[in-house]
């Protein structure tokens, strides 16, 4: 048996990656109307996708009365008529983005009629390990669809059911409508024990995007060697300056706290320096108290806040709720070096009225967003105007920070010449490359008629 | 023992993370600078340099001499005056580059006063692990203090003398001559043992640009989670197509196998389309024959010319030698279908006059470059107009074909606000975004004055 599924899992990634040599050369049109032939598709098996979701919520509430899950995986894996709907239109608003295909990064000419473009292509073979929510296999099809890449989905085993027939509809919908998206664009993979095998398939699967806990995405990059675009926790800052203005620095360290205080981008710890720290945290912690946060202080904030005391441990806690600590700094360089030190390298906030300061603050923070006077909860790919939002990478290699569309690119170099021989351009009596760039796309077969 | 060397190598990077915080903000001239006077550094510690490599030379012709290593590996070994020179010549045209770092890639509007910059930041610390050749570790330290990364620098141990002194001579010259370079930014790990210690630490090295043989490359690809940038094995091929100019193919046949056979653009399989066979292959192997080339053809190819057969082995096979196989195809469809089961997705060409066939192979192929009427050979750092060459990637992620500078650095978000809050652009009453990109460069501390 267990050969078997391996050698399942195989024929499926390699279809997969056969499927994506075509995919690539989709056109915009024909991707976005399979896409919307998605949306359609959802909206119209409602009520097929409903049942099959209710047969997992009602095995998911059994393991939770048998204490084997949590309230918050069963409301999570739970879909109804109003989420299928958004997910329809997510899928739509997926269509609508820019197509990051196609374009010319970069038109250089080498030496008459010998000229290089850089053109952006998809990767190829993405995949995503997800958790009970099943609306992430919708997601990262639609992105995967959008820009080209063939996808292979691997979901909990919780939300089995639903999985199954999304994946259908999502297939169906694809194969129907559309001649022209290649078969085997979209891979479900079922078996649990699948997954390890999956991980292993660094020759044909080119990026994976994990959903799921910080526990989770950990897992998966510790055991693949294939690049993970994901982020594994937020342990975000505001530094608020001495040369803060300090209602400003209330406002941004209150919202970047408890507008939304399970998200990645949330503060975590508030660092005051000890300049201002008698005059900013009595009004401060009465206004977290009194929007119930929890709120712990080392021993210098607790000289002049009531506050519980902070451990060594709050400094590298995501605490994904309404809770804080706090800690008073000397100064810029204190807070510059307990970020680095605490920090996850996701979006770190200054908060001062001194241009130099914020400098030394933001050239000195190693992290993929550093903010001067605004909220840590900017940090996203829609307020960033990236449009779909990919992921947020606290990685740095290949894309950092919020990741749109153009995460899921690579490129290619194609050359168009008219015989030219490196033996022309070596030796004793080379000839010189011009190496001029000039604005122009990339025509297959012909030289431009510059 | 050994636990105290793990601790070594331990500190070792760590003080490369602490340093390369403070790289990451010394100005283009202080670094180019530094370059020169390590250029000046070689020069002047010449005869010391020398000496410690006849030492190693020594050892490697003992070691010759009892078969254990190859006339090659003594041969890379080997430092000489002329060679010396042209490793500080090597510095001082890294010195010249433009600079990598500080580019703002993208500037734009969110909201009024509300202004988000993507800057070109180094990566943080850079690994470096090499054979014999002790001018990568000159060559990978000069890149990585350009490009404001730190370095880890790991030699074999048949350099060890050689890498020891080259190393000393490097940070002498970035401490004394240069206040302004952080301490620690380049670091020598020495023990063999330590080599999968480094390997491990994939939560402190952010990139790997491993030099010596596919097979090595390979093993460090295998045995990290650390990005490798690359490349393993160069299986590039020639498509004669059916349309194609037959003098121009048989010139730029000739030149992608015989101009310099050893690298890894050079061609290893010869694609010739049916069409043209008969008239095509006469000519073709006669010339390759006259240069000493030796010839495995399928079939179809021993039906026209006599040469010998080729088994399935030559079709995944990397010569890197005056060896080539050439195959009869059907047409181009043939020949991508080839070209993708075979070839390393490094450089593919077709020559055709015809512009459409151009396209079904350039779009058709998933390769790093894809030529039309070009040499293979051209697919270089160099000919592209890339500048230093940091390396050739084969891999899709990061960085892919020829890879500048630019392929060590990453980017940072810096957001400068004054006092925006996500609750403003949240819920209900949600204000918009104006999103709209403008040219500006990102001025800390400051908002523009558009």
């Amino acid at each position: 048996m267990s050969t078997m599924s391996e050698y399942d899992t195989e024929a499926q990634v390699t279809e997969a990656q056969q499927a994506a040599l075509r995919l690539a050369n989709v056109d915009e049109e024909t991707r976005n109307a399979a896409l919307n032939s998605i949306a359609d598709a959802i909206r119209d098996n409602e009520d097929a996708i409903l049942e099959a979701n209710a047969a997992d919520v009602d095995e998911a509430e059994e393991m939770l009365a048998a204490g084997e899950y949590t309230q918050a995986l069963v409301d999570r894996l739970k879909l109804d008529s109003g989420k299928l709907e958004s997910i329809a239109e997510m899928v739509e608003s997926v269509a609508e983005q820019d197509d990051p295909l196609g374009e010319t990064l970069q038109a250089r000419q080498l030496d008459d009629d010998l000229e290089l473009y850089k053109v952006a292509v998809p990767i190829g073979v993405v995949g995503t390990i997800f958790e009970s929510r099943p609306d992430a296999l919708v997601q990262i099809a639609a992105l995967s669809l959008k820009s080209g890449n063939s996808v292979i989905l691997k979901g909990g085993s919780e939300a089995g059911e639903s999985n199954r027939i999304l994946y259908e509809t999502i297939v169906e919908a694809t194969a129907e409508a559309i001649d022209a998206i290649p078969e085997g664009w979209a891979q479900l993979i079922e078996a649990h024990e699948e997954v390890d095998r999956l991980l292993e398939m660094d020759d044909k699967v080119d990026l994976l995007m994990p959903r799921g806990s910080s526990e989770f995405v950990s897992y998966i990059q510790d055991n693949t060697q294939i690049p993970v675009l994901g982020h594994t926790e937020g342990i975000c800052h505001v530094y608020v300056d001495g040369e803060a203005d300090l209602e400003m620095a209330e406002e941004i360290s209150f919202d970047a706290k408890v507008q939304y205080p399970a998200v990645c981008n949330a503060v975590e710890t508030l660092l005051v320096s000890e300049a201002v720290a008698e005059q900013f945290l009595p009004g401060m912690v009465e206004r977290y108290e009194d929007a119930d946060v929890t709120l712990r202080g080392d021993d210098r904030t607790r000289e002049v806040v009531d506050v519980a005391p902070a451990t060594e441990a709050d400094w590298d806690t995501e605490y994904g709720d309404l809770e804080l600590s706090i800690k008073v700094v000397e100064d810029v360089y204190d807070a510059v070096e307990h970020v680095n030190t605490h920090g996850s390298k996701h979006t770190e906030s200054i908060v001062t009225e001194d241009g130099d300061t914020a400098e030394t603050f933001m050239t000195g923070i190693d992290a993929a967003s550093v903010f001067h006077n605004a909220s840590t909860r900017f940090a996203d790919g829609y307020r960033y105007g990236l449009g779909a939002e990919v992921g947020i990478s606290t990685g740095k290699i290949h894309a950092r920070g919020p990741v749109g569309l153009a995460g899921l690119t690579t490129y290619k170099y194609y050359l168009e010449g008219d015989g030219q021989l490196v033996a022309t351009y070596a030796g004793d009596d080379a000839e010189p490359f011009t190496h001029v760039d000039f604005d122009g796309e990339w025509t297959p077969g012909q030289l431009s008629d510059r």
